[in-house]
């Protein structure tokens, strides 16, 4: 009798047990002490988190989409230029919000699928026109592949862009230095790295996008994602007074300080580090049972993240076998080699224990379907890199 | 020690254990086999609960204020004409809604604050003009106004107009009959009368609105809510298929899943006769006590909400006293008459130990605050009712 699986994809992710036990506490009214209290402090620790102490964050219920629907209405008007550094799914998804808010998208493409656009290539663009907005995808969910962040952010505000990242697969796993590296919006969603269940869009806006959005001339054109509404709720709860716009998804809220206050104990550049480590050890398990990634290079893959291409004569049916054996692994979503690679998520409260079930249950499922390999050999080379 | 107290406000509401439970279990995957079967019958349970048998439901992470965006959005193209029949603080946001998305607005306004506009200027209003949509306000949870959305809905219909009904503190616990009433859209929020913390976005739209949605020539303007996307999701699950557009609130619509089956194993009719009889429990009691009431009439009152003024010499301080008593109740929402009155949310899961628990915490607030009446006779008249 062995029913708890390991859930190991690109979100939801593992919660703490702290953080289910904030999710089924009883629902206090939007007005109770304990509830102003938790919102404001999560709105404290979301700046921390993303290390964007001038940052305004903004916490809505909704989903990461939302969170890409609130960059793109709050920050374009009609007419204005955008380009999107694109490596994948959610790189589409982020130039066909900006055109639905009237935005003239201009997009760099990478050469191949898991890889991302040469810099060379986004300085070309840059330099070639005058874009308002640059939108990055920090860790690409459908492909792994981890964007050079730090060096994109710095050639858009070269070129007089407010940059924004979408985090979704990679805020308080991934190594983001907001206010340093010059993001102007981050966003992320409540089920990935910052361990919540999902229904929370998070966004961290920083002093130009904000002051981008006061300047406004045309009204944003999608009411439910108009910062006007949420910012005085916002800046009221941060002052612990209660204010009313919409009802907030208070057992969310709940859950979200619990889990911002477990992320700061850790402490970001630990927790940097343990993302790194885990998923070096599980990329090295991969290796070592045979199997190549989709990002085309080490330096190229996210952190919290694994996108392994199914070795020859194996396909999606293995995915059955792991989750016998345990674990539960996302089939592939980049539409052109879905059916060639599937993927792993590794951010959070993911422990080394975790690591190694999860590459345990992926040898049990290969051997299961008939695939040619040392048994062991992926622990073992997980366990070097553990240490 | 009595630390947990009574919510008695309009929403959040109190919820069932078995609903807190479902919110604090190991989140699963959005393609797990008991998450799939779970959204798929909470779709099919909103049409039972909605009366709505031909109803294509939606839900989505999100207020209630995004429940009115997706109405807005996907029936309105630039230029459309909309009615807005009035009842307070929730008809006015419904205007700026559709007026963000391009509609002409006309409103009929009630007379007085606590009313609601006469039928007959409804009528004359719908022969003045071709409108495309008419909203109405069931309940105004500002007001505590309850309006007569059947014979609305029948003139709406009559002239023309897609009826569009915001029943945010309405649907599951006012008697609603979404299908037979001619209404071509409901909407809600789950933490009211269906009973599930707040962070669902609940509709459920009948064949003419999504033919109208499907006959749109102007794109969606608000990319969240655009039912284009949401549409294959919500087929999908009912299909017991997974699909993927946005990760889901899995433990939401756990949650909503088992708390529409609570719904539905009381039975709808069932459930509007008890919200009817402890909504006349409660307002006897206030009457019992000398207060008037924000509606004008008591067949102008809802029976999920009462608005009782304060009596002369009290005010909101009596509030805090009340919740030393164990019930937290809420404060005025009508901007020109706030701080003469309070609000009592009693729906979903409300007892007739809750309203007299309510009634005695009131009359101990009144008692402290100084207020002269006979101790008791709030409690005589509230069970009077109960029987």
């Amino acid at each position: 009798m062995k029913s708890r699986k390991l859930l190991m994809i690109p979100g939801p992710i593992e919660f703490t047990p702290e953080v289910m036990r904030a999710m089924g506490m009883p629902t206090a009214s939007h007005v109770a002490p304990n509830f102003i209290e938790a919102f404001g402090q999560a709105l404290e620790r979301l700046r921390e988190v993303f290390l964007c102490p001038g940052g305004q964050p903004f916490v809505v219920a909704g989903s990461g989409s939302l969170a890409m629907d609130m960059a793109a209405a709050n920050l374009v008007e009609p007419g204005d230029k955008a380009l999107v550094v694109n490596t994948g799914y959610f790189g589409d998804r982020f130039a066909a919000i900006l055109e639905r808010y009237g935005a003239e998208v201009t997009e760099v493409q990478a050469a191949a699928i898991g890889d991302e656009p040469e810099l060379a290539e986004v300085e070309e663009a840059l330099k070639a026109d005058q874009f308002k907005v640059m939108t990055i995808t920090h860790v690409d969910t459908s492909t792994a592949v981890g964007a050079d962040v730090q060096a994109l952010a710095a050639l858009g505000r070269q070129y007089g862009a407010l940059v924004v990242v979408d985090g979704v697969c990679s805020v308080a796993g991934e190594e983001m230095r907001q206010e340093e590296w010059g993001i102007d919006l981050a966003l992320t969603a409540s089920q990935k790295a910052i361990g919540v269940p999902p229904g929370l869009a998070l966004v961290v806006a920083g002093p130009r996008a904000m002051e981008t959005f006061r300047r406004r001339e045309a009204p944003v054109l999608n009411y439910y994602a108009d910062w006007t509404q949420w910012l005085p709720i916002m800046e009221a709860y941060e002052a612990r007074r209660p204010s009313y716009y919409g009802t907030p998804p208070v057992n969310l809220i709940w859950a979200l300080n619990v889990s911002l206050g477990q992320i700061l104990e850790e402490g970001m550049e630990a927790r940097f580090g343990r993302h790194r480590q885990l998923s070096d050890a599980l990329k090295a398990g991969i290796e070592a049972l045979g199997m190549g990634q989709v990002p085309v290079s080490p330096n190229k893959t996210a952190t919290t993240l694994t996108a392994p291409y199914y070795p020859d004569g194996v396909d999606a049916a293995v995915l059955a076998k792991i989750n016998e054996a345990g674990v539960i692994l996302a089939g592939g979503l980049h539409p052109e080699i879905r059916a060639r690679y599937f993927r792993i998520g590794h951010m959070g409260a993911v422990t080394p224990s975790d690591i190694l079930t999860t590459i345990g249950a992926i040898e049990h499922g290969l051997a299961k379907v008939g695939y040619q390999f040392e048994f062991g050999a992926g622990l073992a080379a997980a366990q070097e890199v553990l240490g």
